[in-house]
């Protein structure tokens, strides 16, 4: 299937497009989108909406594009923000410079997940590396991303970069054993398509397919929210991987409370005329709370 | 005037007490809390209301404690959030140790504003202290707490504290020359009763009122919104302070997009069982994203 027929700029003449409005234009304030999801239930986040941008329907999910009125355009999967274009070098740079930062000179890179390409973006500033290899299983969100965010899906144009729409966890069954330096999952929350992503299986997938020595780095949802899923993910994690496991934050503005990232195996090292990451950031990402250190620590073997 | 008098609890069978409600639970998702403000333009962020316990209207503000669905109890002034149950101790615990723990044996501390007491909670963990003043200006927000926060307002009961009902800015134009080591202002936004503590003047009786190398600490609102009144927080302060001036953040989650600090003099001590404050997490909050760092430094003279 090509996704790109399937897109479509709602009109606003055309009354339909209007009626079809998700109901995350419609239950809140008039005129804003509201992110509300059983991943944070009770609280909603909501943003100014100027023109909604793109509507569609993939195979996986709803994915639509707004302008809103005071982060740029905004990329929304199933009703939740995935990026807007004035935080989104809080996500890409920390996700990717992380695990990348913390091994000597990468070669290959996978990046599960990441359809928009700011992981890719940002991998490619890295120049050691050879061969970045991408599993996305949605082709709208690639679409969608060069369409309306060019800064973002510029990622896709290094030649080093071989896309591979599918499933991620049969790509990573299949990859060669011990094959990669990284690993970066880039993915949306632990329901609906990128469930099996946060569960063991798919991590010892991640430990076959990285060298000894590799690094993997991953969204790993909110410490102020989701500490009982992160209890389980470093568990299983640190049953699997046999360097360290740690779980590091940073700040995205338009993210329900602050998502994390873990990593394993790390060192320090700075890159490139960033916007947001630096070597100092790079270690504080590390330094957690104590509510959250008590509750990692004791999953410490 | 004493506020005590004016406190009420709407009554569910009041038809005019639900009339009355103001339009931050009107405007937006039936049943929710939302909080917009012209300092965040654009954007909102929602909780779930289960039960409204107190609304009144003091001489300088609307204040409002709703019980939440998942945060706990809520303290709004003027429709923004102060403080929730659920996170709280991220907001009063490093306002108060990043300062606290930066000198040695801090003995005599100025609080401005902090009417709710969770910053007294924590200025009384340090051993060294022997006297607090505080200078609250809303009485009512102190009522409120010792009614609804006993948690947070039990900073109250320490025998070192003295409360005074006043304008913060006139009792530090009237405070002794370099009588404190510490000066915590732990103000709302700078619009409305607040307005002047964000300004010029306010930090030179600040800085009158501090022995040399005393430490002063306030809410510096958020770099991911506010650049431009940090930089001239901090360009006013680097005239004013002679020693470092230093801009730090923490993640409060039902803060609009992380609020700051900032600091003047630091060193490094680790203190007592805290939820979230220690350490490394001191030293992580000055660690700051790229396009932060630049903003700041250029600042430096």
């Amino acid at each position: 299937m090509d996704a790109v027929t399937d897109l479509k700029r709602p009109r606003e003449e055309d009354d339909n497009a209007a009626a079809a409005k998700p109901a995350c234009f419609s239950s809140v304030i008039p005129g804003w989108f509201s992110e509300m999801s059983p991943m944070w239930p009770g609280e909603a986040h909501s943003l100014k909406v100027e023109k909604v941008l793109f509507q569609g329907k993939s195979d996986y999910q709803d994915v639509i594009v707004f302008q809103s009125a005071t982060y740029g355009k905004v990329l929304v999967l199933d009703g939740v923000i995935q990026l807007t274009e004035r935080d989104e070098c809080a996500y890409q740079e920390m996700i990717t410079h992380l695990p990348l930062c913390s091994i000597p000179n990468p070669k290959k890179v996978l990046v599960i997940g990441g359809g928009d390409g700011g992981v890719l973006r940002e991998v490619a500033r890295h120049p050691s590396v050879e061969h970045i290899d991408m599993c996305e299983i949605d082709k709208m969100v690639v679409d969608v991303s060069k369409q309306f965010f060019p800064n973002v899906a510029i990622g896709f144009e290094d030649p080093r970069v071989n896309l591979v729409i599918g499933d991620g966890v049969a790509f990573l069954k299949n990859a060669a054993q011990g094959s990669y330096d990284a690993v970066i999952v880039d993915s949306s929350d632990p329901i609906g398509p990128a469930k099996e992503l946060f569960e063991k299986p798919f991590f010892q997938s991640v430990a076959r397919a990285l060298r000894p020595g590799g690094v993997v780095c991953t969204q790993a949802e909110s410490l102020w929210l989701h500490m009982d899923i992160i209890e389980d993910i470093v568990s299983n994690c640190r049953d699997i991987f046999k360097g360290s496991v740690n779980y590091a934050w940073t700040s995205v503005p338009t993210y329900p409370r602050h998502w994390g990232y873990w990593i394993y195996a790390l060192s320090s090292k700075s890159n490139g005329p960033l916007k947001f990451y630096n070597s100092e950031i790079h270690s504080a990402a590390f330094c957690l709370p104590s509510f959250a250190t008590k509750v990692i620590e004791s999953k410490a073997t």
